[in-house]
C-alpha cells in the first residue's frame, strides 16, 4: 500500500485496485466496474431513485446516439462538448450519411423529443430522469473520477415559467446535498458556479463541492437552470391557459460514478478503504479465531449471528476460509468493511465477542446477548462519525484569512514546505473572468462555487483588490 | 385504434404510441422509452435482480466500446455479429488507430478481463451480471421487439467444469421462465435451440419462447453454455487443486426490453393495453363520477381510499381532471390499468363503489368497507387469470397433428382463408440443417426450440419423413 500523504494518486489507484473495485481495460480511459465498486453505485441509485420518485420524477431512456446536426442547434453547447466527442461513422458495413455522437449528455436529443411531447400547459411540468452511460473522450483520466465512459443520471425537466424551473433546479441540488451527506457521509458546499465554470448552454449552474483528503475538490453534482435556451434551439413551446404560445423553461441535473471515487478519497486511510455503512457492499464481517476448527460451537454461534443479522437486512459475510485471522483482518480492512466481529473459544467461554469498527483504534468486547444490537448501533454511529470526521477535516483545511494572490502563493509555498495540503481558500472575487483566470494561471486554484452559506464574507477581490461581488471557494480540483 | 385481428402490426404500433410507452427518434431504429414503457422494464429489473442476487450473482459494468481485434478472436462470434455492428472511428477530433464496436453483447470484453481475474479454483465460480445498452444495427426494426439500440441484462459466468456450467445455464433459464410467467403472465416453452439458431460462439443455446396474439413467436430469453470456446479464445485458465492449468467453462444468458413488447402483444386487446398487475405502472385508478364536484364527500372518500391503497404499496392514481368519466375510462383502459374504481353520489349513498377489472366485461358493485380488500384480491386474481388466458390461447393455436410439409402448407392456406392465425406447430425433425432450412423457405416457419416438455412426441421429420431425432416447435417469429 502506498503512503496516502506522500503520493495520494498512487495510494488511490493502488487502493481501488487491491480492494477489487475496478480494473483497467484496453479501451482508452474506460474502466470495468467490478462488483464491489458497482454495488456502491447501486446503493447510490436506490437512494436517488427513491428521492426522485418522491418528488414526482419518473425514469425514461433516450437513444445514446445523437445526430451531429442536433449539437449545432445550441451554440454554447457544441462549443463546450465537441472537443470531447467520439463519433460513429459506419454501421453494418456502410458509411453513415451523418455522423452520430456518443452522448456526452442528452439535452439535445431530449430537447428534440420534448418539442413533440409538450403542446399545452396541461403537459407541464415534464419531470424525467435517465440512468445511462455517457462519453467524454478526456485526455487525462482517473478511475471513477474522470473516465471516457461513465455512468450517471441526468434529469431533464420542463416548466411553465422561470420561477418553477428555478425552484426545481434548487430542489434537485438539495436532494444531491442530502444524499451525498447522509448516504456517503461526504460534507459538501452548495453554491453557484461562476460563468466560466457553467455547463455549456446553461443560464445558471449550481453545484455541490466536496473536499478530498488531498485537499482537492470534486464537483459531486450539478443542477442547471437552462432558461429558454434549449427551448428556443429545439422549439419547445406550449399553449398557455390564455392561448398564447410560450417557450418552456428547462432544467437539467446530474450526478455520476465519480461519487464512487469521492467516497474512497474522502474516507480511505493507509489501511485501505473506509466505507460508510450505508453504501458498504459488506457491512459486517464475522471471523472465527483461535483453534475454531476443533471447536464446532464457534461456527454454530457465528452461523446464528449471521442469520440474525441477515434477517435484519444487514449485509453480512462470514469468512470461514483457510487463511489466518491476521490475513483476514487485513483483507477486510482493505475492503473497508465497517464492522468486524471476532469470535474464538476463549470469547465464547466468556460469553462475549470482539467487535472493531473500521475507523476505531481498539477492539471492544461485547456480550454475546447484546452483540446484534451493538452491531446495529455501531453501524449507525459510524455513519454519523464519518461525516463528522470529514467535516472536521474540511474545516481544518479551509482557509478564510487569505485575501490576496500573494498571500495565496505564500500559503501554497508554506504548505508545500511543511508537507501539508493547501486545502481550499475562501476569497473575494470582483466578478471579472480575467481575475479568475489569473488566479488559476498563477496557482492552479480555480473557483469551485459561490457558496450559499459561506463561513465568512469577503470584501475585496483576491486578484485585483477591487470590491468583491462574491465570496468564492477556490481550490485545486479533479 | 386499429383492428387487432386485421392488422396486428398496425394495432401494436398504434397502441404503444397512444398508450405513451415510446416514441420514434431521428436515429434509425432507436426509440425513446417513455416513463410508462420504461417503468415496465424497471419492474422486470427488480424481479430479475432479486433472483440473480438470491442465486449468488452480482452486478458489474463493462466498457461499451469493444476493440475490433477482440471480435476476431472467436471465429463464430465475429461471423455472427459483424454484419450488425456500428463502429466508432473518430474521437476528440482524431481518427482512431483501431475501430471500436458498440457492443452487441460482451463475451469478448468480459473474456479478456476474466483471463486476468481468474487465476485459481479459489476464484471460481465467477457469477456476474450486467445491465446495459447494446447495439445491433438491424435492417428491419419494430419498437421494443427489435431496435438498433436496446436495453438488456447479460450474465457471464465462469466455472471449474462442464457440469457446473451446464447447471448454471439451466438455473438461469428456469429463472427466466419463472419471471416471465409469474411477473409478465406470459406462458413460455423452455427448450434447446437447434444448431442453426444457436448464439454465435455457443456450444448449446437454450431459450424460452412465447406466443404472441398474432401467433408469432418471440424468443423471450436465452441461456448459453459456451463450453471452453471463449476460454480458449481469451486464454481464461485456472490452476486446479491438483496444480494443473485448465480452461474454465463459461455461460452467458440474457433478456431484454423486447419483454416489454411481448407483454403488449400477449395481453393487449382492441381497447389497448392490458397490463398484468405486477408490472403495471398504475395498478388502480380511482375516478369520481356523477355530479361529484358539488359533493365534496366523494373526493374525501376517494382521497381516503387512495391513501389506504398507497400505504399498502399499491400503485394508485386518482384522476380528478376535468375530462368526462367516459373519456377517462377510455384513457385508462388504453393504458391497460388493471383495476378501475368509480365513485359517484349515488354509490356513496349506497355505501358502495363500482369496480372493473381491465379484462372483465362487467363492473361489479363492492361495499366500501370491503373495497380495499377487494381491490387487492382482484389484482391477484387478475394476475393469475391473464396467465391462464394466455395459456388457453396458446393451447388453442398450438397444432400437434401436422406431420408433413404439405399438411403445414395446407394448414397455413386454410388459416389464411378463414382469417385465422396459423399459430405454432409441433413437428418431428431429423436433425438435418437442410430440412430445417427447406421448411423455412417454403413456409417462413422456423424452429423455435426443442421443448423439454413437449405436449406430444413426433416420430418422423416434417420435411424428409425420416426418423425424427427431435420434436420441435415451428413458428413464424419476430
Amino acid at each position: 500500500m502506498s503512503n496516502q500523504q506522500n503520493d495520494f494518486s498512487k495510494w488511490y489507484i493502488d487502493t481501488i485496485q487491491k480492494a477489487d473495485l475496478m480494473d483497467y481495460t484496453p479501451v482508452r480511459g474506460c474502466i470495468a466496474f467490478k462488483p464491489d465498486g458497482y454495488e456502491i453505485w447501486e446503493h447510490i441509485q436506490d437512494e436517488m431513485n427513491k428521492r426522485f420518485k418522491e418528488t414526482g420524477h419518473r425514469n425514461a431512456y433516450f437513444p445514446m446516439l445523437i445526430p451531429e446536426s442536433f449539437f449545432e442547434k445550441e451554440k454554447d453547447h457544441i462549443e463546450g462538448f465537441s472537443p470531447e466527442l467520439p463519433w460513429v461513422t459506419e454501421a453494418a458495413g456502410e458509411k453513415l450519411e451523418e455522423r452520430l455522437a456518443l452522448r456526452p449528455t442528452s439535452e439535445t436529443m431530449i430537447g428534440h423529443l420534448y418539442s413533440d411531447w409538450i403542446k399545452s400547459y396541461r403537459d407541464l411540468p415534464v419531470l424525467i430522469n435517465q440512468w445511462a452511460n455517457v462519453f467524454r473522450w478526456e485526455k487525462k483520466t482517473l478511475p471513477f473520477i474522470r473516465t471516457s465512459e461513465f455512468l450517471w443520471q441526468e434529469g431533464h425537466t420542463a416548466h411553465v415559467d422561470e420561477e418553477e424551473a428555478r425552484a426545481e433546479t434548487m430542489q434537485m441540488l438539495n436532494i444531491y446535498k442530502e444524499v451525498v451527506e447522509e448516504l456517503l457521509a461526504i460534507p459538501v458546499y452548495d453554491g453557484q458556479k461562476t460563468p466560466s465554470e457553467r455547463f455549456a448552454g446553461a443560464v445558471d449552474t449550481y453545484s455541490i463541492e466536496a473536499m478530498m483528503k488531498d485537499g482537492k475538490a470534486v464537483q459531486a453534482g450539478t443542477s442547471h437552470y437552462l432558461g429558454t435556451k434549449f427551448a428556443e434551439a429545439f422549439d419547445i413551446k406550449y399553449l398557455t391557459k390564455e392561448n398564447r404560445h410560450e417557450f418552456v423553461h428547462t432544467t437539467s441535473w446530474g450526478t455520476s460514478t465519480r461519487l464512487i471515487g469521492s467516497v474512497i478519497m474522502v474516507h480511505g486511510d493507509e489501511q485501505g478503504l473506509v466505507l460508510p455503512p450505508r453504501v458498504a457492499p459488506t457491512q459486517v464481517v464475522l471471523i472465527p479465531v483461535g483453534p475454531w476448527k476443533k471447536n464446532p460451537a464457534i461456527m454454530e454461534k457465528l452461523d446464528a449471528i449471521f442469520k440474525e443479522l441477515k434477517a435484519k437486512g444487514i449485509r453480512v459475510r462470514l469468512d470461514d476460509s483457510d487463511q489466518s485471522p491476521g490475513y483476514k483482518f487485513n483483507e477486510w480492512e482493505l475492503k473497508g468493511v465497517p464492522v468486524r466481529v471476532e469470535l474464538g473459544p476463549r470469547d465464547l467461554e466468556n460469553d462475549q465477542a470482539l467487535m472493531k469498527a473500521r475507523d476505531a483504534d481498539e477492539k471492544v468486547a461485547v456480550d454475546l446477548a447484546k452483540l446484534v444490537e451493538s452491531i446495529e448501533q455501531e453501524l449507525q454511529t459510524m455513519q454519523t462519525r464519518l461525516l463528522e470526521k470529514a467535516r472536521a477535516f474540511r474545516a481544518e483545511h479551509s482557509h478564510t484569512h487569505i485575501d490576496t494572490l500573494d498571500e495565496l502563493k505564500k500559503h501554497i509555498g508554506d504548505s508545500s514546505d511543511k508537507g501539508e495540503i493547501p486545502g481550499w481558500i475562501l476569497a473575494g472575487w470582483c466578478g471579472d473572468d480575467d481575475c479568475e483566470e489569473h488566479v488559476k494561471e498563477e496557482t492552479k486554484f480555480t473557483t469551485r462555487n459561490i457558496p450559499f452559506n459561506p463561513p465568512a464574507e469577503k470584501s475585496a477581490c483576491i486578484n485585483c483588490g477591487n470590491d468583491a461581488k462574491h465570496t468564492v471557494w477556490f481550490a485545486r480540483a479533479y
